[in-house]
């Protein structure tokens, strides 16, 4: 992919989330009525009865999209983000983070209204993760904080399907959208979440056909952007869709389709699975690395793999090595160029 | 593919043969009890016979490693072949067409001894074509036409799984794999045609494992080198033994196996198949040819599929057409490279 008058890699646009990681028992989700596996979204009062209940392992820095462009960054990529803040301590902390990944971020945080948005991610003793996300400061990231010169000076725009949760921050990636083909650049987009999908699922559908290049998702959120449980099925619906769609299957790897051609590429071996928070943010992140180095798509799915196979073997979605290291090791050990 | 001290892109080796084409009726065949869809070997005599009961519409050069070189050099590389022919009007016939197509060919003919092999080719309303082959001098290819010169000035040795049908030709083979090896150059292989591998199941398997880097088959000849009809399982099995496996599946395109990758391609659409003879060689002609300009193994199953549409569309083996423009029109059209 060959830079032209850009600046970033890659911009990031998203939620800006603190998120809260507790571990709890296989209960403590059936006892409160809470669903498994997926997020759900919380008012203020909900999020604040949960928070009460746990015991906090680590406040760390989240928001799906955040993820990424950090997940980039330690990939050795040159990255902006877009995203509200409170100009709160968690909002802060939030800031302090993306700027130690070497992180642009310009954004203006709200000086009142709702505190910045926190994740609270509960962590069963199988490693699956369950959210519940109050939005607060996220909820209003508007078209005004969408800065057409950042547009204009990256290469990928990636955007977060939960940006589709309110109306505000919906408005702004279609603005994003628009300058992105305004100045020919290339628009990236992730499902995020199963629910989310069904809940919006015409909208997507034509967000996705009419607007986006590059697709991420999981096999669960195609196939309920599709009404289907067949993947093969999904597969042959989107490849008329998007330029390129990166679809994640846990551990059977990740399968990419372009056009005609599909690729099927089995997942890293790794022994202990501690926490898969992340593990599509940090997949998108080294599949987009792939891209931007110009890499084939099979080993831009690859570098995805790798790159969740880090996240996910320990607490937090965010590197805690760096990611360039980290992948080249693993490609040289596949016999690819590192 | 970095080309050192090399002058040939692709070394093919192989029988070098003339196809004798013939178009039947579904019934020529079951009254003759002659086996469909296959290569079947004949003395000299049976083949007189079959000859003398058709009226060739077209003799022309085959035999199909010298069809994959002649693709290769339809394509832009630079090709050698070795193959053993009489020195009688089919043996300069076919030492006309492969020098006229711009291939090195210094293997020396017989001068006494069995004429040049030939395949009667009978082609049936289905467009399916069915072989009868007569060796003759092609058997005769020893370690002695193995010139470690040629070898070590060419990237790539592609070699034919009918060369296994002798044991003459069979040393060469394995000549030609030691000469390869000792100076690090890549090794590839064709499996040629089921009752090839049924007939020489174990001896193939070791072949590959010890001596091949990349193999071609079809799904049905790879399905019959691990006794299986399961696709899935014969991908999962070659995928250890080789570096790369290129897998036609006729209508239904083709699959590349690269480690723990899998590429699925589908096929080009064309409107009519005239005559399927040279398909997978021309598959492994452009499969090769974007090896050897570093294209992903995606767009080289792409580049190949491409090569064996053009093939299928008339009567016989060798290009009609300079395939070079006719493969970056196709890739221009998917929007790839050309």
């Amino acid at each position: 992919m060959s830079g032209t008058d850009t600046v970033y890699d890659v911009l990031g646009i998203g939620n800006a989330m603190m998120d809260v990681l507790a571990k709890v028992g296989e209960g403590f989700l059936s006892e409160r009525n809470l669903s498994k596996g997926r997020m759900t979204l919380l008012d203020a009062q909900s999020a604040g009865k949960i928070y009460a209940d746990i015991d906090p392992e680590r406040e760390v820095s989240g928001g799906s999209a955040a993820n990424t462009v950090a997940g980039l960054a330690s990939l050795g990529a040159d990255c902006a983000f877009i995203g509200k803040v409170h100009d709160d301590a968690f909002g802060q902390a939030f800031r302090r983070d993306i700027g130690a990944a070497g992180i642009d971020f310009f954004t203006e945080p709200l000086l009142e209204g709702p505190a910045t948005g926190r994740s609270i991610v509960l962590v069963t003793p199988d490693a699956e993760r369950s959210m519940f996300t109050y939005l607060g400061a996220a909820e209003h990231l508007s078209v005004k904080d969408i800065d057409e010169n950042i547009i204009k000076s990256s290469k990928i725009i990636y955007m977060e399907g939960y940006l589709w949760e309110h109306l505000e921050s919906r408005e702004a990636v279609l603005k994003a959208c628009e300058l992105a083909h305004k100045y020919k650049r290339k628009t990236a987009f992730t499902l995020s979440d199963k629910s989310c999908v069904e809940r919006y699922r015409a909208d997507l559908l034509k967000l996705v056909t009419e607007q986006i290049d590059v697709l991420f998702a999981n096999e669960s959120e195609l196939n309920a952007l599709f009404e289907t449980t067949d993947l093969m099925d999904s597969l042959d619906k989107i490849k008329s869709m998007v330029e390129i769609a990166a679809i994640t299957r846990d551990a059977r790897g990740s399968v990419v389709v372009n056009g005609r051609v599909k690729i099927f590429v089995e997942a890293e071996k790794i022994e202990n699975v501690v926490d898969s928070t992340g593990a599509g943010d940090l997949y998108a992140a080294g599949f987009l690395y792939g891209m931007i180095q110009d890499r084939s798509l099979g080993t831009c799915a690859m570098i995805g793999g790798i790159a969740a196979s880090e996240i996910i073997s320990h607490y937090g979605a965010r590197p805690e090595v760096s990611l360039r290291g980290f992948v080249r090791n693993k490609l040289l050990k596949y016999g690819k160029k590192a």
